[in-house]
C-alpha cells in the first residue's frame, strides 16, 4: 500500500492560494445572484441513473459516471447474460446510480419533486461539481464546478433583462471587459421557415460565422453545396449584407422575416430586451449576433454567451431561454431561462489579466514568533485579545529557528509579524515587522490591532 | 421516462430555506478556522480505488461506492472469473475509482503529493461532501458534509489548545452551550499496561462509562468477566473511584501511572493544555473523561468529544493528535492533530434550540410590485440603483393579481414590497409596505434604500 499516490485523470486539487482565487469567484457570483433576489440550493452528486440517462443524448448516456450497485451486483443478471458481455446493456443493471452531468436535469427534476413547496416564478442558483467521463485534455475537467441561475415559472422577458444585468455586474466587480452575445431561436427559427430549409439551421449559422474570413461569395456557394435552394439564398442576402448597429440590423431581420409569425417574434423579443437594456444602461456591449447557435435543441427564446475582451478564449458564460424544462419527468412544462457562468475560464481569465485581488482576504495577518514557552505563555492571552478583533493571527507552535519560522511567514505571504522577547515583556509592549517594508514598530496590543487591520 | 422522479436513499435535496441555514453553519466555522490561520484546501470527489482501499478497514471498503469504468469495464476479467461471482475480488477490476469517503484520507494524500510545495506545519481546513454506502438510518446519510481542520508537522501542543480554542469559538457564535470532554489515548495505555491488560482497553473505558448507571460493585464483576485479573481490577479501584476537578482527577491517574512511562506522558500533555486553557480562558466548561475513546486505532495522544448541554443528541464535534498520517503513503508518519465539526447534528441542536439568526443574511429583502409595462419600464433605473447600493431586490417579472405577487413575498419572507402605480409615478416617490407592521410610507429612493437596509 506504499504506492505513491495520484489523483484520477481529470481531476484536480485545489491548494490554498487557489482556493481563495476560487472562493473569490464563487463569492463574487454569488453576491450579485442574491443582490437579483436568487435563492441557493443544492442537489445530491448522486442521482438515479433513471433520471439521467436519456437526458444527454446517446454520447452523454456514456460519459454518465455510474456507480457500481452494492453488494450482489450481479444478482438477477444470468450466466448467459454476463457472457454476452454487452457493457452498454448490462451498466443500468450493474448501476443505479450515477453522478450528476450537470446542475440542468437535477434541477428540473427538484422542481418537479418539490413542486408542491415552490412559489413561482423561482429564482434559483447553484453552484457544485459535476462529473463526466470525458477524454481529459487542457482545460477540460472530468470534475468541474458549475455556476448556474436560472428563473422558472415565468415567461417575461424581464427575466432575460436582469439576467444580462448580472452578467455585467459580475464582470464589472471582475474587472474583466467584455462583450455579450445575444441571439434568438425563433429568428433562426424563422429565417429556416422563410427560405424554406427548416432543417438547415446549422448550415446557415455556420455560414454566415464564415462571412469574415472566406466572404460573400464563398458562403453563398457553401450554402448550395449544403442544400439550399438558390432562390433561397437568394433571400438570405440581405441578412449574410447587413451591418450597423443592433437596431438596424433587427430592422433588417424584420423586413426578411416580414412572413414569418414565429421570426417576428423573435425580433420583437430581442428588440425588447435590447431597448430595455440601453434604458437601464449597461456597462459592457451587447451586440445581436445571429452566428450564436448554442445549445438549438434546448433554447427556444433568447440564446446568450459572453466573450472576453483582452484574452483568447472561448466563451466564459452562456445560457437562454427553454420552454420545457420539467416535460422530460411528466410534469407539464415549465418555462425558463437561465445562465452559467464558466468559473473555470474566468479563473485563467483573471489569471492572465492579473486582475486577482491583491489582498487575500482569508490568509492569515499576523505571525506570532515562537521564542520558548515563558514567552508563548506571556503571549497567549494578547493573541486571544487580537482574535477577538478580528485579526486572523497565528502562533508558531514550535520553538524553531527564527529562520525558519520567517520563512514560514514568507511562503504564506502573512503580511505581518510579531516578536515578543524579553525586552518587549519588560517594557509590556509588541515590536511588530512589517513584512513588506521591513519596518519595525514598537506598539501595544491596540495600536497593533489597529495598524494590522488598516 | 415520464416517471416520478426521486433521489437515491440516504441523499436530501436542500432547498433555500435549508442552504440558508447551511451557509449560517459553514460560513461561521469557516471564519473561525480562518481566525486561527487555517487555510482552505480542496480535493476531488473521485479518488482511485487505490488510495482509498484498505484504509478503512474490511468493513469500510464495502461501504465505498465504487465507479464502474468506463467503456468496456469486462475487458480482461475471463468468462471463468464472471461466471464465478466473486462481487468482492471482481470489484477493483470493474472499477478503478472511488468517491470520497472522508476528508482525513484524502487529506494525507494531498500532503504526500504536494509535500514539496507545503510550508510546514501546514494548517488547512475542509469542508465537502463524503459517502458512504451505509444503511440509510434517521441522522444518517449516504452524502453528507465533512469540516474537518487539521495541522500536520507539528508536535506543539499549542495545536491542540489552538483547536479548543476554536471550538469554544465557533459554539459561543452559534450560541449553543457545550462541554468539551477531553481525554489522552496514552493515559488508556498507561492504565492498561499499568493493570497488565494492554488490550482490554475497550472494556476498561466502557466499564467506568457504566459507573454512573451500575454501580461501582457491577462495574468490578463485569471488568472481571471481562477477563481482567482480580488484582488488576484491584489497582484500577482509585480511577474507577476518582471525583473532584480535572486537576485532582489528573492527580490521582499520575499516582496510579507512577510507573508508566506512557501514561505519565498522557497526564503531563493533559495537565499543559488543561493548564494553558485556564489561563487563556474558555467561555465553555472542559472536562477530562476517561471514557472518550473515539477512534482508538488511529489516535495517539489527545482526543477530544463536543457535548450539547441542552439538547440530547450525540458527540456534535470531536477530534484527537495522530502519529502517522501520510504512513499509508510511503511518506515518513507525520504527526498531526485535527478536530471535525459534525455540521448536520449541530443543524439539528440550532434547530431545536431555536437559534438561527432571525434575519436570513441572503434573502431577498425588497420587492416591487408589478402593475404593467408603463410602471415597470419607470421603476427599473431605480431598481438599478437600489440594488446598487447593495439592497437584494427583485421585480415580480409578470403581471399578475396583486394577491398573487403578495403572496409571494410572504412566501418568500421578503420584509419589504415597493409600490409604484400612477399616484407614486405622478409624485416621484415609492410607497413602501413594511410587511410584518403592514406600515407604509411614501418616499424617495434614497430614503428607501436607507429604509430597507436598517
Amino acid at each position: 500500500m506504499a504506492n505513491k499516490p495520484s489523483i484520477p485523470k481529470g481531476t484536480r486539487d485545489f491548494g490554498p492560494m487557489e482556493m481563495a482565487k476560487r472562493n473569490y469567484i464563487f463569492n463574487t457570483i454569488k453576491e450579485v445572484y442574491a443582490i437579483y433576489g436568487f435563492q441557493q440550493i443544492e442537489t445530491p452528486a448522486l442521482e438515479s441513473l433513471q433520471t439521467l440517462m436519456g437526458k444527454y443524448g446517446e454520447e452523454g448516456d456514456k460519459l454518465l459516471f455510474k456507480i457500481l450497485n452494492s453488494g450482489d451486483y450481479f444478482k438477477g443478471i444470468t450466466d448467459e447474460d454476463l457472457l454476452g458481455r454487452d457493457t452498454l446493456k448490462l451498466q443500468t443493471r450493474l448501476a443505479e446510480k450515477g453522478l450528476r452531468y450537470d446542475l440542468t436535469v437535477p434541477f428540473a427534476r427538484y422542481v418537479v419533486m418539490h413542486r408542491n413547496e415552490l412559489q413561482l416564478p423561482f429564482k434559483r442558483y447553484q453552484i457544485q461539481p459535476v462529473w463526466r467521463a470525458d477524454r481529459p485534455q487542457k482545460g477540460r475537467y472530468r470534475e468541474f464546478y458549475q455556476c448556474d441561475a436560472d428563473v422558472v415559472g415565468s415567461e417575461s422577458l424581464l427575466n432575460e433583462v436582469e439576467l444580462m444585468q448580472i452578467i455585467d455586474t459580475v464582470f464589472v466587480r471582475f474587472g474583466i471587459r467584455i462583450k455579450i452575445k445575444i441571439n434568438n431561436r425563433k429568428i433562426l427559427s424563422g429565417i429556416a421557415e422563410v427560405i424554406g430549409a427548416q432543417d438547415k439551421i446549422v448550415q446557415i449559422t455556420t455560414a454566415i460565422d464564415k462571412l469574415d474570413k472566406i466572404g460573400l461569395e464563398k458562403v453563398n456557394a457553401e450554402l448550395i453545396e449544403d442544400g439550399i435552394a438558390t432562390n433561397a439564398v437568394e433571400r438570405l442576402q440581405p441578412i449574410l449584407r447587413m451591418s450597423g448597429t443592433n437596431e438596424e440590423k433587427l430592422e433588417t431581420i424584420s423586413h426578411v422575416l416580414s412572413e414569418s409569425e414565429m421570426g417576428l417574434k423573435g425580433v420583437k423579443e430581442t428588440r425588447f430586451i435590447l431597448d430595455t437594456l440601453r434604458q437601464i444602461g449597461l456597462s459592457n456591449e451587447i451586440e445581436l449576433d445571429l452566428t450564436l447557435a448554442r445549445g438549438l435543441n434546448y433554447y427556444t427564446g433568447a440564446i446568450f454567451e459572453v466573450k472576453a475582451l483582452d484574452v483568447e478564449i472561448g466563451s466564459i458564460t452562456g445560457g437562454g431561454r427553454y420552454d420545457n424544462l420539467t416535460g422530460i419527468f411528466g410534469m407539464p412544462g415549465l418555462s425558463g431561462v437561465g445562465i452559467s457562468f464558466g468559473a473555470d475560464r474566468i479563473y485563467d481569465v483573471l489569471n492572465v489579466l492579473k486582475l486577482f485581488p491583491k489582498r487575500n482576504i482569508t490568509n492569515t495577518q499576523l505571525l506570532f514568533v515562537n521564542f520558548g514557552w515563558k514567552e508563548t505563555e506571556y503571549i497567549l492571552p494578547m493573541v486571544s485579545k487580537i482574535r477577538k478583533a478580528g485579526v486572523r493571527t497565528e502562533v508558531f507552535p514550535d520553538e524553531t529557528k527564527m529562520k525558519k519560522q520567517m520563512s514560514y511567514a514568507n511562503a504564506k505571504q502573512i503580511p505581518f509579524v510579531a516578536i515578543v522577547g524579553e525586552t518587549e515583556m519588560k517594557e509590556g509592549k509588541l515590536t511588530l515587522k512589517d513584512m513588506m517594508t521591513g519596518e519595525q514598530l514598537s506598539l501595544t496590543v491596540d495600536q497593533l490591532i489597529q495598524k494590522v487591520q488598516v
